[in-house]
C-alpha cells in the first residue's frame, strides 16, 4: 500500500464491505503483503477491510447491513450506536473525503450469488461516477446497473465520498472463494485505476455511448401470509441475468407446479432483469430487479468532472 | 403427513440439519400442507425440520453442527448444553428408534455449494444402508459417497437410526431456493420412499453391482501462519465434483498465480475428487475429498437387513 503524500487523497478500495463476501478480502490481505501485484498506475491506495467484525463472522453483517448504513440520518444520529453503523462513521472518519486520510474516490468490491458476470453498479447519475464507469466499460465491456429512484434500498457506501463505483462478480455462493471470481475481480479493479490515473494525467479517452441497465423497480417472490416463499424463481429465469424479460415469460414457480409469468406493464422494450436470485435480497424483498438498458451519448462534462476528482489524487 | 399406527415405525425425513440449506426445509413446508404431492407409497411420515433454531437465522448451525452433534459422548455428557446438542437429544426423545413417536429409518436432505449434482451420503457399510443406496442408484443411477474412517468427522445424524441415507444435492448457494434442486430433491426422496416400500412389500429387486465412492481422505487448502487460506481451489478443478485426479492435475492456485499440483500417492486407479469447495467445509479444513470408485457385489444380506428394517415400518 502506498501513502499519501500532503494532503493528496487517495483511492479507497474496499473489500468485505459484507463479510460473507470472501473473494475481494482474500485478494485485498494478497494485494496488502505485495502491493506490486495490484497494478495501480501510481495512485495511492487505501486498501480497507468494509467489516472485519462481520468477516470475522462469515456473515453479511451483524445488525444492519453496513452498505445501507450511509445516510445521513442515520450517521448522525446519536441514539444509533449498532455495531455496523459505527462501522460506517469509523470509515468515514479514517477515509473520507475528509477523514484522517482522506481518499477522493472509492471502489467497492463485492460479489454475488446471482449470474452476474463481472459488472459496475453506479448509484445515481454523478457525471464523475458515469465518467469512470463509462472509462471501465470502454476497457473491459462490463455492464453497468444503475441503481437510482429506489426509496426502500438507501445508504450506499459510494455515497459518501465524491466518486466511485461497485464492482460486483457472481455468480459465487457466500462464503466461497473461487479463482475465477478472484480474477475478474481483479481485473475490474485494475480497469477502474487505469481510468482513474488516466483521468488524473489528462490522457482519458472515454467512449462515445455508454450503455447503462437504469432501475425500474424490483420483483419479490410470492409470499404466504407468514412470509414463506410460496414460490421460487422459475428455472428458466434462474442465473438469467442482463436477458431481456417477455411478457409471458416464465417468473416463478410454485410448489405445486404452477408456472407464474411475467406481466410486462407497458410496451415498448422489454425490461432486463438483474440480480435474479441473489441470497441477501430474501431478507429485502427482492427477487430480482427489473431495468431499462438504454444508449446514452457520454457527455463531456462527464470526463472534466472526473478529471477534476483525480487532479486531487496524490502522486505517489 | 400420516400417522403412525399402534407401535409401528415411521420414516423420519429430516430438512433444515442445516438451517442455511433452504430447499428441503421449502419443501418440507409444502409437503406437511400437501401430503398428496409427496408419493410416499404407504409409508408413515415423520416430516421434520432438523434445526428450527439454526433455520430462523439462515446459519448452518448455532454453536456446534447438528450433524456432527449424534455421537454418544456428546449426546450422553450432562456439561453439554449447547442448544445444538439440545436439538440433538430432542429429535432422538421424539423420533428415536425408542422414541415418543418412534422411526425406524431416516431420510435427511442436504445440499451443499459443490458441484455434486443429485447424490447420496452413507456412513458405515451398515448393510440396510447399503440396500437403500443399492435400491435408488437402481432407479435413478445416483452416484454414492461412502463416509467411513475418518476420525475427524463423526456424530452424523443418520447414525442414532438403524437405517437411513444422506440426500445431498448441489451446486447451490448458502440460502437460496432453487426450482431445479428442490426437483432432484424431491426426485431423490421419492425413490428411497419407493425403496422402503418395496422393501415392505418384499418386491425389492436390487442391481447386482454398487458402484460407491469410498473415502480415502480429505485435503485442505495451503494456509499461512494465521490459517487463512494461501491459495484457493483451481479454476480447473473447481465444479469438477465426480472426476478422477491424475498425478499433476491442478489442485490449487495461489495469489501470485502458482499452481500446485495433486501428486498421486500410490499407483493405481486415480482417486475421485468429491465436496470441492462446500462452503461450510473451509472451517473443517476440508477443500476437498478423495475416494476411491469401486464395484461392489449387492449382497444378498443387505437386502435382508433392509426387509427387516422395512418391515417395522407401520401401515398407514
Amino acid at each position: 500500500m502506498q501513502e499519501r503524500s500532503g494532503q493528496a487523497a487517495g483511492v479507497l478500495v474496499v473489500a468485505g464491505t459484507h463479510g460473507n463476501e470472501r473473494n475481494a478480502p482474500w485478494l485485498l490481505e494478497h494485494w496488502q503483503q505485495r502491493p506490486e501485484t495490484l497494478a495501480s498506475a501510481g495512485l495511492p491506495l487505501h486498501l480497507v477491510l468494509g467489516n472485519p467484525a462481520a468477516y470475522a463472522c462469515n456473515r453479511r453483517y451483524l445488525e444492519r447491513d453496513l452498505n445501507r448504513c450511509f445516510r445521513e440520518a442515520l450517521l448522525q444520529d446519536p441514539a444509533e450506536q449498532g455495531l455496523d453503523v459505527r462501522r460506517a462513521r469509523e470509515l468515514i472518519a479514517s477515509h473520507g473525503p475528509k477523514g484522517s486520510e482522506p481518499c477522493g474516490a472509492v471502489i467497492d468490491l463485492h460479489s454475488t450469488t446471482s449470474a452476474m458476470g463481472n459488472c459496475l453498479v453506479v448509484y445515481g447519475r454523478r457525471p464523475a461516477d458515469l465518467a469512470l464507469a463509462a472509462g471501465i466499460q470502454g476497457r473491459l465491456g462490463l455492464p453497468i446497473y444503475l441503481h437510482e429512484g429506489d426509496a426502500s434500498q438507501t445508504g450506499f457506501l459510494l455515497e459518501q465520498w465524491p466518486c466511485g463505483v461497485v464492482i460486483e462478480v457472481g455468480p459465487v455462493p457466500q462464503g466461497v472463494l473461487q479463482a475465477r471470481i478472484c480474477r475478474q475481480t481483479q481485473l475490474g479493479l485494475e480497469a477502474a485505476l487505469a481510468v482513474l490515473a488516466a483521468a488524473r494525467a489528462g490522457t482519458l479517452r472515454l467512449p462515445p455511448v455508454l450503455v447503462v441497465h437504469s432501475h425500474l423497480g424490483s420483483l419479490d417472490v410470492p409470499r404466504r401470509a407468514d412470509g414463506s416463499p410460496r414460490a421460487c424463481i422459475h428455472p428458466a429465469l434462474q442465473s438469467r441475468d442482463w436477458v431481456p424479460l417477455h411478457d409471458g415469460d416464465p417468473l416463478f414457480l410454485d410448489a405445486d407446479g404452477t408456472v407464474l409469468r411475467f406481466e410486462a406493464e407497458q410496451s415498448g422494450e422489454p425490461p432486463v432483469a438483474v440480480f435474479i436470485n441473489e441470497a441477501a435480497y430474501g431478507e429485502k424483498g427482492i427477487a430480482l430487479s427489473l431495468t431499462r438498458r438504454q444508449l446514452w451519448s457520454v457527455e463531456e462534462s462527464w470526463g472534466q468532472a472526473l478529471a477534476q476528482v483525480a487532479a486531487g489524487l496524490g502522486l505517489s
